[in-house]
């Protein structure tokens, strides 16, 4: 289908968007008018600019409380259209968003409001121009989607119909079935938002935080396949109010927009039975590995170590150590400057097709210079830059990345609490948290949770987990809410069957490595809950869930990383957020306390 | 009145919090939970602390969900309370904020309510703890203020009593003068927390966007007058839960609750007819001048002369020149890096009074070195960092600041289009925005009017004008509401008795020093009015109200400044803030083209 958008919805002047748009792929623009307004680009400008960019001018909007007004305001309104007309003529545009009024001007009446855009639009034919009217959520009298089709009906001329607009009908939680009511033909205008959900006045709730579809929590594909049914031909056209958009690089949320839409496309597709324009997702089932960067002479070896892995491989080619222990494995790759989370391996049934599903949604796939015994890897740069391997470790019909680590002595796995790698956690860059959960959506396929806000001592972080279906493969997305100041922390999370056993050998034998808790939140805890002491002496921390009980801690930090055990009992499903304000401070206090502690001992 | 502040309000980790709120003068603290649960602090190292620093700690707080519970429940909930006055004990503090419940667990039952905080209250009593239940405005069966006042009398214990928090009384509408009906030895507390009037779900409003009194659109005097009228004697206690509190400095924003709290107290004087606590007010009556700082080559001066200002000036002892056009001074102090606002000279009609009025708020008065021949000028810094001086110009009972000046040969004031100062406007640091707003209300006595969004292409601004009530002096603020790219930009704008004059002379002569406006602007303009057509030749912008019309423009920026011309006809109210969003493109295009420019010819 032809895909649009609305130059609002990205950052710059509009020459800047043009360009951005066209090179994410784009069909067709609607031109904002502030936009246009703005620009030193006359029409006839921004219609060579466009058309030499490969875009149509799908849309102008838009043109506001024009219909259902006494004779006089009429009169003023028909010659603000006519100007109008003329700038589209320069643009080259030939369909006109007309909002429903929300003039204190405008009359309650059907009648008058359709004998007034039945005017406008015979006005229009002689420009040869369409006018497409919306219900705005918050219009005067007219904000529902059928209310503004009964006008356009009623006004019965060829060239008005109606525009469709997916904020506009869900925000108010009318039923989108009705869409079905409507002649495909009579259908001139798709525009496309999603938002999250906020009991919010609809107008700032509309201004400030749409996104786009599959960043919210509307069903968008639900709509689309109420829209396809009528006949619908014209453009998934994409229009978004955003503060973070306004802001962000042009390029990159044009990138996202189109991902979403593509996406949304094979939603839809798959409601409807047609044929997905897209592969299938691969959805991996589990981490195959977690790769560190560090600097050559790190202590990040030592904690593994103490943590109970064992160092089994040394890469062929390359300075990188496989540590092992159960099936939690941890690349160490000392080609960095400070301890960062570099790369992931995901545990794929199919690394190409994870592949070919990432490029249809447009992710960057990594170039991978192999030496001659180097075993292919598929890889993918996540939108934190994190690259994400797709891999079938030992199975018998794949060739496994383990074959370029050649086996230590010491080498074989050991027995120890920790089994597999339970979750890892990634800070996203400012502006770009919708993308990120857009990208491990639609990619991965993994299904979002709830978003949390996370009390810091010096702000507030968001947060928001996304796993398979089957929990084999849990992600966790940070992001600074407010202020800039955090670290980028990453951490990896191992999981454990008996936690309690191996806090007590690593604090008999490490007290160093553990973060430390402070004693008021087991005063807390245990007014709370009634939990064993044991608890408060091993510095474990708990939570709970419908379903069952939750154990972790944390070691301390290596440059962006550090770890966390987990052992999840019963079924628990969450992330032991309710203790991250916990770990928060406890982090702050104990990076404060070395800062002081090499500020009396420069020579360590 | 003896005065406090949640430390949930401020920054930072607790020691970080309880010492930024001593400095800035608060008498006791709220202890709110989660800021000791994550302290390594014992309770007795907090009480200790506090004491040190002078700090009752006058509330802890809050304890959920306790009452109206089935009987099992019960039992859970007085043992974690028993918990509580444990810890309560260790930190010194005797009252306990219990919020009404939000649980599923709580039975729609006053009876059973007060008969569980009655058995609480006596438990309480053991440990010599006093109980103030509150209602939260979201609570699930009691969240007005006097159903919690209500089941607090019918419990009827000493050692029982109510909370009263502005937020959850104002923000649900509730009429605040049934306070009067509570006996003031009922009310155990008083919270205090203004708010902007959002259309937002009420849980989300508190916990985001809570702000100091004087800073949002609550009547908090007229909340305070009633809670003093019952007879109430405990504190004036802030508890505000904010996003950009959260991260800005602890020390700035204990410092501004301050003031905030100083400015209710007056306010709350005044409505009660008592004596208030600080001199009032003294409202300037326009501008005495604005100094640019400037380099000691800089085009400023080419620019006053291209705007009709003569040079009549010099300071007798510093790099300074007076520049004068009607009533308007423009000082170039050439001291600078880049052009930039350093100063404002405000008429005021008792200077030493406006500097009292300024330091009794804790505003930093600035210390001047006066030369043995320079006029005193008492100056006060604003929240931005520009240095505000409270002047008489040539009035015969006050030396005036014009006496340091040398008069110039050439040195009569011109006649010329521009009549005086209309309004400056200054770009505030973020997080200060409420803060500056406060600053302009209290310490000049300036009503706030309505705040705007303006969009710039990278971003939104959210813009505020403050005024004296007769118009004589405007200020405006503005602040880059996402991201932080955009320059501080500050402007003087010029008022005019005939600005197409002035404008054709500025045409004809200057061309290059006005800001280009794009024709599509003009396009637009003569579709929505009746505008003659010599606007769009002169590159004049138009803007109307209610009251009558608004012609301005706009010179190029030096360094951070710029300059406005504007004409106010019919008693036009406002300050063109429609067209700001051309204003703001136009100087990122003319910024984009000078850079490029300067790039091509890098001898420049």
């Amino acid at each position: 289908m032809r895909k649009s958008i609305a130059t609002v919805s990205v950052s710059g002047t509009l020459a800047e968007k043009l360009t951005a748009i066209s090179a994410a792929g784009f069909d067709g623009v609607e031109i904002f008018e502030n936009d246009l307004l703005v620009s030193p680009l006359s029409p006839e400008e921004v219609r060579a600019r466009a058309r030499d960019l490969g875009l149509g001018i799908d849309l102008y909007q838009p043109f506001r409380d024009f219909e259902a007004v006494p004779g006089d305001v009429l009169a003023g309104n028909l010659r603000r259209a006519e100007r109008k007309f003329e700038v589209m003529e320069r643009l080259g545009a030939t369909l006109l968003l007309v909002c429903s009024s929300v003039s204190p001007d405008a009359i309650d009446d059907d009648e008058l409001a359709a004998e007034q855009l039945r005017l406008l639009a015979e006005r229009a034919a002689g420009h040869g121009i369409r006018i497409a009217y919306e219900a705005l959520a918050w219009g005067r009298h007219v904000n529902e989607y059928l209310h503004a089709w009964r006008i356009v009906r009623m006004a019965d001329h060829p060239n008005l119909g109606t525009c469709l607009d997916s904020f506009h009908i869900l925000s108010r939680g009318s039923d989108p079935i009705g869409i079905e009511a409507i002649p495909g033909e009579k259908v001139f205008f798709l525009q496309l938002a999603d938002a999250p959900l906020l009991a919010m006045d609809v107008l700032q709730w509309s201004r400030h935080y749409r996104c786009f579809p599959g960043q919210g929590t509307f069903d968008l594909a639900g709509l689309v396949t109420h829209v396809l049914e009528t006949g619908y031909t014209g453009p998934l056209s994409l229009e978004v109010f955003n503060d973070g958009f306004r802001q962000a690089d042009a390029g990159r949320t044009s990138l996202d927009a189109m991902r979403s839409l593509i996406a949304l496309e094979e939603a839809a597709a798959r409601r409807r039975g047609t044929t997905p324009p897209i592969p299938p997702p691969v959805i991996p089932s589990g981490f195959a590995f977690a790769e560190l960067s560090v600097p050559a002479a790190d202590p990040t070896a030592e904690l593994l170590a103490a943590l109970g892995f064992v160092r089994t491989g040394t890469h062929t080619g390359k300075p990188v150590e496989l540590w092992e222990q159960g099936q939690a494995r941890i690349l160490l790759n000392a080609t960095g400057d400070e301890p960062a989370l570099a790369a992931l391996g995901l545990e794929s049934p199919d690394p190409a097709g994870s592949v070919k599903r990432a490029e249809s949604l447009l992710s960057p796939v990594l170039p991978r210079h192999r030496a001659p015994r180097e075993a292919r890897l598929d890889a993918i740069a996540a939108p934190d830059g994190t690259e994400l391997f797709f891999c079938r470790t030992e199975h018998p019909d794949h060739s496994s990345w383990t074959d370029d680590f050649r086996p230590r002595p010491e080498g074989a796995p050991p027995a120890g609490g920790i089994t597999h790698i339970d979750h890892v956690a990634l800070t996203q860059p400012r502006h770009h948290f919708d993308e990120a959960a857009l990208f491990y959506r639609g990619v991965l396929g993994l299904r979002p949770q709830e978003s949390l806000e996370v009390p810091d001592p010096y702000g507030l972080l968001r947060s928001k987990a996304m796993s398979s279906e089957d929990g084999a493969l849990r992600m966790v997305l940070n992001i600074n809410q407010v202020g800039a100041q955090h670290i980028p922390w990453q951490h990896i999370a191992l999981a454990c069957d008996d936690i309690v056993t191996t806090a007590r050998r690593l604090r008999a034998a490490h007290p160093g490595l553990l973060l430390p808790v402070p004693a008021n939140y087991y005063d807390d805890l245990a007014a709370r809950y009634d939990v064993p002491p044991e608890l408060r002496e091993l510095g474990l921390l708990y939570d709970r869930d419908e379903h069952g009980e939750f154990l972790h801690l944390y070691t301390i930090t290596a440059g962006r990383v550090f770890f966390e055990i987990v052992q999840r009992a019963g079924g628990y499903q969450g992330y032991g957020a309710a203790n991250a304000p916990v770990r928060l401070a406890a982090q702050h206090a104990w990076g404060a306390q070395r800062s002081s502690r090499m500020a009396v001992t420069p020579s360590a």
